[in-house]
Parts: C-alpha cells; structure tokens; sequence
C-alpha cells in the first residue's frame, strides 16, 4: 500500500471507529496485543497452581448490594452500577475480585476444612475519578488464602506472588510492604467526618496540607508530630526504628511489630530483590486490615501487583476467617516485563497453492501440507494467492510456503526488512524445516 | 464429617446462599467445575489457532446500539440492556460475539487485506424467555473468517469447527446442515407481521398451526403447501430431491442448490460422523444469510456448537463483506464429552510437615519438599497438621507426602475409597515417585 492510499485508509478506519465507538475505558486486544496479554495471564496461574491455588470462575456481574457487602463507604463508590430497566434491579460490574471469592467461600465452599487456597482471573472494572465515564477495564489474575492467619498466611501469599512475576520474567523488582491499619490507627476515635479529611492528604503523601487539617481540627500536638511523620517512613529496615521512637505511645505501635516480623521474614527468604517499607501507605480499598504488599517495576505507573491482608472482610459475610491475597494486574506486567515482541514471533505458516510459474493451483497438495503442519502442531492457513508476502506480513506469519511441485514446496521466512528463501524441501520434511527456525 | 454435621453445614450454606444471591442464571464455577471448562476452551482454541485464526480479546460490554447495528430486531430483544444512572447511557451484555468481532474488524483492522481469520473465548449473556431476570451466561469458544465467500469459506470454517470439537474428545456428533434464507425467501413479499407470525410456528416446527395462519393470511395453496413441507424437508442427502420438487417455483430453489453443494463437499471431506439436512431449520438470530452450522451431540439439551454465514452483517457495520464464522458452547461441548472426571484426578500433593510419631513440625524440611517439587512442576501446599487425609480428599490433591526424617518422605495416594500406601522415598526421588501414578 502506498503512502497516500495508506493514509487514506487510516482515515477511513477513524471515521469508522467514530462511527461505532466503545464506551470510556473499554478496549479490543488485536491479536498481537492479545498473545502477550494470555501468554502471561497463563504463566501467572500456573505459578499459582505450582503453590496449590486452584483456579475458580465468576460471574462477570453480581447484585450491586451484595458485592458492596464486602466494600467499604469509600470504595463503593467506585462500583460501577447499572440498572435494569425492567426489574429496577441494581447490578455491578465488579471493581475487584476478593469480595466476589468471598461470597463463593461463605455460600458454596463454606463446609470444606480450611484453609481455602483459590485462584482467579478476569477484568474488574475501576472508576478513575468521579466521572463515570473514566472506568478502566483492567485484568486481573490473583490468589486468596482463607483460613491462615498472621506471618505464616502474609508469607504463604508473598511466595506465591513473587513466583508467579518472576516465572513472567520479571527480574528487577521491589517489594513495597505497608500496613492497612497503621495510618488510621491514628485516627479511629475521631469522627467519620474527620477521619476522611485526614486521610485524603495522607494517601497523597501531602504532608503540610495534613499538618493544616490536623491542627484545624485540634489534634495533640503529638499526634499532629505523628501524623506529620508517616509520609516520611519509607525506605529499609531502618524506618522500624524511627517508627517505633515516633509512634511510641500509640495504638500503632504492636502494627509496627507486626510489619517488621514480616519484613525479616521476607528479606531471610529471599523473596524479592529489593525490599521496601512504607509506613503511612493507605489504599483505596479500605478492608485491609493488615499488611499491605505491592509489587512495583520500571515502566508502567501503577503496580505490577497488589494485595494484603483482610481479616475482618469474611465476617461481612457471615463466615469470620482470617485472609489474605494479591492480584497480578496482568496489563502492567506486561508493561514491565517488556515489549510483546520479546516473545518472539510466533510459528505460523501461510501455504500457497498455486505459484506464478504454474498458474494452477494445486488443491490437493495444499491440503496435504496443512495437513502435514497441523499435525505437527504448526499453525498454518491456504493464501487465496492475492499478494501472499504482504498478506502474511500484515497477520504476521513468520513463513510463506509455495507448493512447487507434487510433494515439493519452497519456503521463505519473513524477516524485519524483507523475506529470506530456506530451500526447497518434500512436504513429509517440511514441519522440520519450519521448527529449525 | 458424620450425616447429622454434614446435613447442619449444607443447610448453613443454604442459608449463606440466601443472604447473599446471585443474579438469574450467573453462575459460580468451583475449582473441579472450572477445570474441564478451561481445559475445553484452551483445546478448541489451539485447534482454531492451527487452522490460522488468531484470538483476540473482546470488552465485555459495549453500547447498545453500536451492538444492535449487527442484529436483527426479534433478536435486540435477547440483549440484556442496562441504563449508566449518572450519564443515562444504555450499554448491552452481548448475547453474541459475532457483531462485536464485525464492529472490530470495522474499525481497527479495516485496512488489513482480507481474508480475516479472528479467534476469540468470552461469556456471553442471553435471554432465555420474555421475562428479564432468565438471561443465561454461556461461555463460547468461535472463530469469524471475514472477506471469504460462499462453498470455499464455508468448508474452511466447518473444517476448523469439527476438527475443534473432535480435539476435545467428541467423537460420536451430527454435523446438521440448514440455510437461514429458504424458510425465509418464501416470505419475502409479505408484511413484517405476517412474516413474523409465520416465523413462529416454522420455528418451532408446529405444522398444524403453520397452516392455519398461512390460510388465514390468504396465501396461494401452492405457497402453504410448501411452507407445511418444510419442516418435515429433514434427513439425509434424499431431501434435497423432495426439496427441488416441492419448491420447484420458488425463490428458494438457488438456495437449496447451495446447500447441496456444501452438503455434497462435507459428506466428501469426512467433516463429520454424520450429517444430516435441515431445509425448514430457522434460527433466532436473523442476521444470517446462507448456509447454517450446527454440530449435536447426546448429552445437552441444545447445540454444542452452532454457526453459519451472514454476508450482509458487515454492510451494517460500513465495510461489506462476506463472513461465516462458528461458536463452541464450552458448557454443552463438557456435557457432551462426558463427566469432567475423565480429565483424571490431577497430581496434587499436600505436604505434612510434622508426623504424628515425632510432633515436632521440620520447616526447613518442608520447604524442601516444596521447593523440589515446584521444580519439577508439581502443584503442592502445606498441610497446617489438622487431618491431612480429610483436607486432601475435600480440595482433591491426589497425595499426602509426609516428612518422616531429614530428606526422607512417606508417600499416601489418596483412592475412591481410601489412601494406598507408595513407600518412603528420599526427597529427591519423590517427583519421580509421583509421577509413576
């Protein structure tokens, strides 16, 4: 295609997508965009697999009032609700899956000896702001462990999590170890009101529009030195000991033991090469009500991977048990770990059955060589013998492969800038041909 | 667990079950349900994938009417319609792929040369009845084949549709044939709600009523004649001649021929254990336009797969081009190759750390054990000592290995009705021991 054609393309294919357009957030994964997308999705849950999580199915929507069982005041609102014209009926496009596995543990799992080691995958769907237009449609695969409490069920979930990215081939990563519980520790006598006032400047780290908010509402100046301080206790071990001076006469303190036993234990295993403490993390979902981990790496700007410990969410549904889990964000793994082409272009011939020279083509003899590939496990499909080379570039074939003559074929390999001719071989030699690259 | 404990804890979930509802016809998969499921899907795409379709990966919801540009309007009632409240904007659960896959290929891929070979897995989310709340959640595995017309595309989509399901395990199915234009052709010239009143009972194959309403209508006794036929114009290649006399003066005759021709060249190809030809089959989805794909099997109640040709879908869409394209219905292919317990028992071990001889837990021994066989991809967790026999036999593992000294491990298989003995083996030799069965 030429210049002026191509363009004239593009602009035809932007009309079209004017024409029927995606609601905000929603997005299509063409087939080279798809491929990296399942290849780790699938390396994620077979790590999971490898640590004895079994992977369930969810619903893709449940009743709004249900999964918000599990969700908090802040949270909720950033469910995404629909209504049902005719019913009236509220249903919610989920935001995250661990209220969801919590209502499957506490209905149809409820019976069986704890504790419960299930995997998942699937999209949730987030607001990004207030507007409801900018929900963003993200895949998520990730585990629950029920029914194990403390450093042993924290740790269980951090082996598998660390598996699992590093079985992706993530190298260069930092674990982020926080607490849910410690920031707002420091403030669950006050009100309601006065709680979320602090904690917005708390969760963006704005440390003087939190100083402003605490004297206003008229805090000690002990705990406004407290507050002040949590923003800045990030780093390695040696926050725990500034935390403890700080935090001294808190209800924070035994949360900040807690955070380091933890921190030893993951630095001894050699879990993740490079480890990071930050004390005055909050999160968005307010059921944590422990340790909070998050896998972070180069390249995408938000977490490879999240999850904590929540060990007051299983009440909500009627069945109290410690527990904890974490989600691979399967998009921004795949953002870290690199380009999709660093899987390598995949094996997939493109069989042509009637060569210029000839003219004639050769239907038995294609169905023979597709035949021979598929059997050999080798993707392939018959070229209607319209421009085959360009075809192939533009669905990414790796090979054309030209009947010649009975039982004869020759192929070429498609490289960056062009194609390169690999001989001419007997059909039964072909699939060898192909796999020695 | 005895009958009285047993009983107590089922009427508990119950209960659970009460308190925290699903919406019609969602459903939760439990980690034995999920296997076969996932292992089906994964089966039936890497036979699509062989055959040169590539998978893409599809939002799970879009706006209404961008989705009902592709469908008819008896079968827009069949979307499930929800209204954003904030914005007021109407979005659908797809009760089909196929326009999706035509609003992609309309837009991102329209200037790629054709013919378009696309794969894609999702839940879709159909009405059953009138009444809104019997929507079903349907998990299909398809392929679409886009810019590929008549006898030639249609052979390749049933080439890659049989030899899907026949990588599954079916093997005994009807590959039934039909058209979605003779029925139809023959009511061409009449009033939308004439047709729509002779629809129904063709549909649902009720002659005596088909009479009566096409008397009623005042249609020639030769036009009645043929249409009471055409639910009995069902068998083998015999029909075709019955077909040709009895709708001799009709705009179906051209019709019949084109299905002839694909029935003669399936029947040729050994597509299917058995064919059969439907001349009266209708289908609700109105879109299409040529010949229609079913493949039946013993078991399920409906289609385990199901497709066709709908060359004027694209029109709609703005890039006119014929397509034909096939679903797998993931639940009723599992039905139809038989109980999800001929995947066999997977290999699992639950690892006891601590023997009741000794009582002393070996940490370090146990992340040995682990550790081994997570090299050689065992799936294995750690038993917390609390009966290790009945929690392996609730979540399936197939064997409990239990440390008995430094290195060494004792081997338990669990059995339908108990737990054999495999020996004691040194740490080292365990996954060879497992994998032996």
């Amino acid at each position: 295609m030429d210049q002026v054609t191509s363009s004239a393309a593009q602009l035809r294919a932007g009309l079209q997508a004017l024409a029927h357009p995606l609601p905000g957030g929603m997005r299509d994964l063409l087939p080279w965009e798809a491929r990296q997308q399942l290849h780790l999705s699938r390396v994620v849950l077979k790590a999971f697999e490898l640590h004895g999580f079994q992977q369930v199915i969810l619903p893709a929507f449940e009743y709004a009032d249900v999964l918000e069982q599990g969700l908090g005041p802040i949270e909720a609102n950033s469910v995404l609700r629909f209504v049902e014209p005719e019913t009236g009926e509220v249903v919610a496009l989920r935001p995250d899956m661990t209220p969801q596995v919590a209502r499957l543990v506490a209905t149809r799992l409820a019976s069986e000896p704890g504790p419960v080691r299930l995997s998942y995958r699937g999209s949730v769907l987030r607001r990004r702001h207030e507007r409801a237009r900018h929900q963003q449609q993200v895949v998520q695969a990730g585990i629950e462990l029920v029914g194990r409490g403390g450093l042993a069920g924290d740790l269980e979930v951090l082996e598998a999590a660390t598996h699992a990215v590093r079985r992706a081939g993530l190298e260069r990563f930092v674990l982020d170890l926080g607490h849910g519980r410690i920031a707002s520790s420091l403030l669950d006598d006050l009100s309601a009101e006065a709680r979320e006032r602090l904690l917005e400047p708390l969760t963006q780290k704005d440390q003087a529009e939190l100083v402003r908010r605490a004297e206003k509402l008229g805090l000690s100046a002990a705990r406004v030195r407290a507050l002040a301080a949590l923003p800045e206790l990030q780093g390695g071990g040696e926050v725990f000991d500034a935390a403890r001076r700080l935090l001294a006469d808190t209800a924070a303190l035994p949360l900040v033991d807690e955070l380091q036993l933890l921190h030893r234990a993951v630095e001894e295993a050699g879990l993740a090469p490079s480890v990071v403490v930050d004390i005055g993390e909050t999160r968005p979902f307010a059921y944590y009500t422990g340790p909070l981990f998050q896998v972070l790496a180069e390249g995408p700007g938000q977490a490879v991977g999240s999850g904590g410990r929540y060990d007051t969410l299983y009440e909500r549904f009627g069945v109290p048990r410690p527990a904890a889990g974490f989600a691979v964000h399967v998009n921004n793994l795949g953002w870290a770990v690199g380009d999709a082409q660093r899987l390598g272009i995949p094996l997939r011939a493109l069989v042509v059955s009637s060569p210029a020279a000839s003219g004639t083509a050769d239907a038995a003899g294609a169905a023979e060589v597709l035949g021979t590939l598929r059997t050999a496990e080798i993707p392939c499909a018959l070229s209607d013998g319209t421009n085959p080379l360009d075809y192939a570039r533009a669905w990414r074939y790796s090979h054309v492969v030209w009947l010649t003559s009975a039982r004869r074929v020759r192929v070429s390999q498609l490289t960056s800038d062009g194609e390169r001719d690999r001989g001419e071989v007997d059909v039964v030699e072909l699939p060898a041909r192909l796999l020695a690259g």
